[in-house]
């Protein structure tokens, strides 16, 4: 089954709004099978409308309208409805009732406005709407279905799941779409299509679907199986394969953060973190510290952003800072080894790098990063050539120290010092 | 101008991706006066890009097409577009260098995929792309325009500011919108709207239209004249009578950061900045060297995450900690004025709270924030009730002390201790 994702409203073509629920119709729908097959995000403007329906109806079986019903004049979504599925509109009882209990119970006077909200068309079904004034709406249109919902996400979401999904699944027999993301960190997008060609070919040879998601730091790999939950033993296996030959680069899957599966990791081990941070200033020890929970395993860091810090805060040496300079595998060392000991944690990770955009030299240039690991066992470093913009190679360094720390707790951290 | 964007991608349609790039794009392009009446979401699918094609060139002027322009198989954009303007792929040589370019700054190899991304269609004005390895692509046809670019969000915004806003302006002759915006922070939209009632009255009557642009933490006020720039002045003279009557919530204009304008006041004073963080654990420092530049003015940090740290490195009194509690205004006092101490820096600003969402209690409950400065004249501290949910809550109290540092730094707090 095909549907269509039919946004209306003018805060979302200028950008004051952005388009989650859109989002989130996507992903539930992908959830139970129906395949989303087209977005589109228009004006409160009846032309466009009408044209947007006939296009949707042409292409799909299914049309999700949301926005455009609310009590103010821009709100035309209700009468364009009632013109094109040639019908008028008339007082709903059962609404109009359930609008008094809404403002009865929220002790505010209703207004003329409000109970307009219960004038529905006729040749439709309604969807009750438990969380606000404007009711859902379901037109049955030459075998195929428009439902049309307001705007604002949670009421939206409410007539989604109470009323539209349990009606859909009964209707049209739904077959399920099955997908499955795994999440990689430390290697590129084209070096991993690379490194995973042979695999590719046979996952594609296999009918499933296959999806390289970049982001600055990640890339996630999603297979998909349009005949639903019936392979997901072989998108399993497929995985499986991967995470064999890439533990160091595989850290999870669907929505996981590293934040989380390290934190999942210190907790197992009942092991302290620390960090400290001249290059990320914050970012990393802010990424650790977010997760729910994290005063389990997390106690501090020291951010030595200035070399004067460096020295005094956590004793890395004067004369190494003189002759390696503040962004060298010598001084990171020291930090998360020092460091460690100062904090009186298990685990230390420390930054150092040259952020950007200026402070480059011809052997320091803009995006050199190292990354130091330091536990009861071992020191050890990293170097590291991101880019060129600050906050992304601030990001980058975030995101591979996490991932180092992971590979270390897992012992998958083979060069030894 | 009408302009359509066109988003390719299978991970918006499922909800794997939230599609901020059109939201991005409807905000700049509102801001020259561009009017986006139609957004389209399809899949990575030949005839689904051709038909969205056919129909935005039928209802736009201007198509701005973002994503499937990666190096990977399931990228079809660059190969749909040659077959729609009957062209063909061709190396090209300025292209190819900077790739070459973009991989010798990184020192990473050059892939044969990364090859083929030199290659593009002959029918098209190139636009480089300086973060990434996908160019940019200016079809002309029929008057109208079409431009393809990477999904990648900063690649695409590169191509846009650097390469096709200022086409787009000299090639349709566009009437000006005139924006202003000035930012608040400290004060709820609902708060603000009732305290400029009168202002709000004054601006709308002249003919201009007024904004509130809400966000955690901070609100925007936006003027917009439809007149173009000729009613500046009268714009900047009423945001100069809010800014006289709320010097302590007016904090900037347009693209300014709190960051970035309490950058500026330590620049210009000669004087550097620490911060000691309990429940900001690290996002207040990150938010403060985020900016180019700030190792001009930013020390370093003490992250006091866990008691034993707030008494071992910065000298909490044990008592007082037993006594009060860690989230108290003599326990923020403390590490505000001995951070500052054994920072040596001039201004150091502290942060204790219950970020939640656990570790609330009827006394102390999630989202009570202590905020501390410490100067060489004093230390004072403030008290805030935030919300529930951990995430913003850190960026709830990280707002609030930079404003809070501000009004310190220019003498807008007139409370002593």
């Amino acid at each position: 089954m095909k549907v269509e994702i039919l946004s209306i409203g003018d805060e979302l073509l200028i950008g004051q709004t952005v388009n989650t629920n859109a989002t989130w119709l996507g992903q539930e729908c992908s959830k139970i099978g129906l395949r989303v097959m087209h977005v589109t995000t228009i004006s409160d403007d009846k032309s466009a409308i009408i044209s947007a329906i006939d296009a949707a109806f042409l292409r799909c079986d299914i049309i999700l309208v949301t926005g455009g019903l609310g009590p103010t004049k821009d709100d035309i979504t209700k009468h364009t409805l009632c013109e094109y599925f040639d019908t008028e509109l008339e007082i709903h009882l059962p609404t109009l009732q359930q609008i008094e209990g809404f403002f009865a119970r929220r002790n505010r006077p209703m207004l003329e406005s409000n109970i307009r909200q219960a004038e529905l068309p006729q040749k439709c079904e309604i969807l009750p709407n438990l969380n606000g004034t404007a009711a859902g709406m379901w037109f049955n249109h030459a075998g195929k279905v428009l439902i049309s919902m307001p705007g604002v996400p949670y009421e939206m979401k409410g007539i989604m799941l109470d009323e539209v999904f349990p009606r859909l699944k009964q209707r049209f027999e739904l077959k399920g779409i099955y997908h499955k993301t795994i999440l990689t960190q430390g290697i590129g997008e084209s070096f991993l299509a690379e490194s995973i060609a042979d695999w590719e070919n046979e996952v594609r040879e296999s009918g499933l679907e296959l999806a390289y998601l970049p982001s600055p730091g990640l890339v996630k790999l999603r297979i998909t199986s349009y005949e639903g939950i019936s392979r997901k033993e072989e998108i399993n296996a497929y995985f499986t394969v991967l995470k064999d030959r890439f533990p160091r680069y595989v850290f999870g899957e669907e929505e996981e953060t590293l934040p989380q599966v390290i934190g999942a990791l210190l907790r197992k081990e009942k092991l302290q973190i620390g960090t400290v941070e001249s290059c990320t200033g914050g970012a990393l020890a802010h990424s650790i510290m977010a997760i729910t929970g994290a005063s389990n395993y997390f106690s501090g860091s020291f951010l030595t952003y200035s070399n004067e810090l460096k020295q005094r805060l956590v004793g890395v040496s004067e004369t190494d800072l003189a002759k390696f300079g503040a962004v060298s595998k010598e001084v990171v060392e020291q930090m998360a080894a020092n460091g460690r000991e100062k904090l009186g944690v298990d685990v230390c990770v420390s930054t150092s790098g040259v952020a950007g955009p200026n402070g480059g030299t011809t052997q320091k240039p803009v995006g050199l990063v190292f990354i130091a690991i330091a536990t009861a066992d071992r020191t050890h470093s990293f170097q590291f050539q991101f880019g060129d913009e600050r906050e992304r190679n601030i990001q980058m360094t975030v995101l591979t120290a996490l991932n180092l720390v992971r590979c270390e707790l897992l012992g998958l951290i083979i060069e030894k010092k």
